[in-house]
C-alpha cells in the first residue's frame, strides 16, 4: 500500500450552518504529515470511527451506504453526528483526484479510508476528521485463489450488543487492536484470516470483512443484531444476485460445516472465496465468485 | 487538564545499538502540534499501548513499575520490545521539567503519560513513541469525597486471557473506546465510575483504575491472571500497609455485595473510595484512606 493523497477535515461540534460550503471545509495536505495530536482521543482511546471505499469508475462504490454506517457508528459511540455533505464531498473529491491517468500504478487500485474521531481531549474543539486515498493490490489474484482462514472466539456472547451496548460491537471503531491481534493469530496457525464466533457458537464476521455462506443452496450472513457490521459489499452482492436465494439469518458453528462455499467480503477486495477453513479444504466456486465480482465492480456508485 | 509538555521519541524496530544515548531520542516538540500521521496504526487500529505515572517530588513515582507493565502490554499485543532506557530517561526529564517552580498552578498535579503505537501501516519505520506531561486536578477532594460506581459486565469470561489471548484482556492498550464508553454508560446512570464484572460473574477492574475490596477484614484485588492490569498504585498500597491483611484472589459479585469498603486506585488520583455502588451506600473508611495515600504520596520513586 502507499498512501496518494490526505485530506484533512474541518469539523466542528455543531452541525452545518445552511450557507456554509462543505468543499471549505477539505484542505489537502502532505499524507506524511502528522495531522493528529498526542491529545487527541482517536489515538489516546481508539475513540473514533471509520469506513473504507474502494474508487471504480472516478467514484467511491457504495459510498451512501458507508456514509450510512460511518453514521450508525458514531451513533453508537454517541460521537456528533457526522456531517454527511461534508464527508460526501472530500471522498468524491479525493475519488475524482485519484482516478486521473499516471496515478495509478500497473496492478494497482484506489481505495479511500475515511475517520473522525472525538477530537482533543484537552480543547474539546470538537470532532478531527480526515480521508486518506491509497493505492493497493489489485484483488484479482486473490479473488481466484482464495484465502485459508481460521474460526476464532471473539468472546463476546451474540447478545452483547443489546444486554451490554458498552461493548460498542457492531460499531466500526478505530479500537481495532483485537482484530489486528485476532490476524496475527491467524498467520501464526498458517492462515490468511478469520471468522469470528460468538462465545456461545454464532458466526459473526471477519476482522476486516463480512462472511457469506452458501448452506443448503442458500448464500447466508449473519445478522447485524449479532454486533457485525451490515456488509456494504455483501449487501450489494445479495441485491445483484436476484435469481439466487439469499438470507440473513443466524448461522451456528454447526451450519457453518454443512457449508459449501464461503466467501469473505471487503470493499477493497469485493468477494473473496474461502478455499480452507480451520485446514479442511473447501471447493472454490470460480463461477459464482467472478459473478458476485461482477456485480460489485460495475456499481457506478 | 492542560498539556505542559511534549516528547516525541525516535524509535526504532531494532533494539538499541550499545554506543547510543538514550537522552539523543528525546525531542521535544509544542503539546499542539499534531505528531501522529493519519496513517500510524495507533489511530488507524488503536494499536498501540501506554502509561501514565503521577509526578511527586520531582520524580514520576513507580516509574520501574509502569515501564516493567509497558514491557507486559508490548508483549501481549507483539510489539517489539520497548527500548526502556530511553523511555526511562525522556519520562523522568519530562517529571524534572514539570517540577520547576511556576510550572504547576494552585491545586494541580502533573502526570506523564507516555505511548508506543507499532507505527506507521506504510512506512513500515518502527514503533512511534511520545511523552506527555499533563497537569491535571489535585486529588485531595475526591480523596475526600470518594465517588459512585456502577458494576458493567466486561463480555468476557475471567478466563479469555487463556483461552483466547487476541482479545488482548491485561493489556494496556490504545483501543480503549469500550472503557470510554462505560464510562458514559455510568454517566448515564449518574455515577461517576465503573466496576467491571466478567460473563461468568467474576470482579474485575475500573476502565481506569484497580479495585481494592475489603472483605473479612482482608483487603483483596483479583489476579491479573483474570485479563487485569496488575495495578502499580494497588501493589503499593499492600507493599505499604504490612500490619493489613492483603490478598490477590478471585472476588465474585456475591463477595463484593459482602465488601464494606471499596476503592478505586490509579497512579494520578491514588486511593479513592467507593461511597455507593449501584446506588447502595458504602461506608467511607476515611483514616485508612488516608493511610493508604499517605503511602502513595511519600513515594520517591
Amino acid at each position: 500500500m502507499r498512501a496518494l493523497l490526505l485530506y484533512r477535515l474541518e469539523l466542528s461540534p455543531d452541525t452545518d450552518p445552511p450557507d456554509t460550503d462543505p468543499a471549505d471545509a477539505v484542505v489537502e495536505v502532505d499524507p506524511a504529515t502528522p495531522i493528529i495530536r498526542a491529545t487527541d482521543l482517536g489515538v489516546t482511546r481508539g475513540d473514533g470511527v471509520f469506513e473504507t471505499a474502494v474508487v471504480r469508475h472516478g467514484v467511491p462504490q457504495a459510498l451512501e451506504a458507508h456514509l450510512h454506517r460511518l453514521e450508525r457508528s458514531a451513533a453508537l459511540l454517541e460521537l456528533p453526528a457526522p456531517s454527511l455533505d461534508r464527508w460526501r464531498t472530500a471522498v468524491r473529491r479525493a475519488a475524482a483526484a485519484v482516478s486521473r491517468p499516471g496515478v495509478l500504478r500497473d496492478g494497482e487500485i484506489a481505495s479511500i479510508k475515511f475517520a473522525m474521531t472525538r477530537g482533543d481531549e484537552l480543547d474539546h474543539a470538537g470532532p478531527t476528521g480526515w480521508v486518506l486515498s491509497f493505492a493497493g493490490a489489485d484483488p484479482s489474484a486473490v479473488r481466484a485463489a482464495g484465502v485459508t482462514a481460521v474460526v476464532l472466539d471473539r468472546g463476546y456472547r451474540h447478545d452483547v450488543m443489546h444486554t451490554a451496548p458498552w461493548l460498542l460491537q457492531g460499531a466500526k471503531s478505530l479500537a481495532y487492536a483485537v482484530n489486528q491481534a485476532a490476524l496475527r493469530e491467524a498467520a501464526r496457525r498458517g492462515a490468511d484470516d478469520v471468522v469470528f464466533v460468538s462465545a456461545d457458537g454464532f458466526v459473526l464476521e471477519g476482522p476486516r470483512s463480512t462472511l457469506i455462506a452458501r448452506i443448503d443452496d442458500t448464500l447466508v450472513t449473519p445478522p447485524p443484531e449479532f454486533g457485525v457490521l451490515p456488509g456494504t459489499t455483501q449487501g450489494d452482492v445479495f441485491a445483484g444476485l436476484a435469481d439466487r436465494r439469499t438470507a440473513i439469518v443466524p448461522v451456528t458453528r454447526e451450519d457453518l460445516r454443512r457449508a459449501d462455499a464461503l466467501w469473505l467480503c471487503s470493499s477493497t477486495r469485493g468477494a473473496v472465496p474461502v478455499r480452507a477453513l480451520d485446514g479442511a479444504a473447501l471447493a472454490i466456486d470460480h463461477e459464482l465468485t467472478a459473478r458476485m465480482n461482477a456485480v460489485l465492480d460495475a456499481r457506478e456508485d
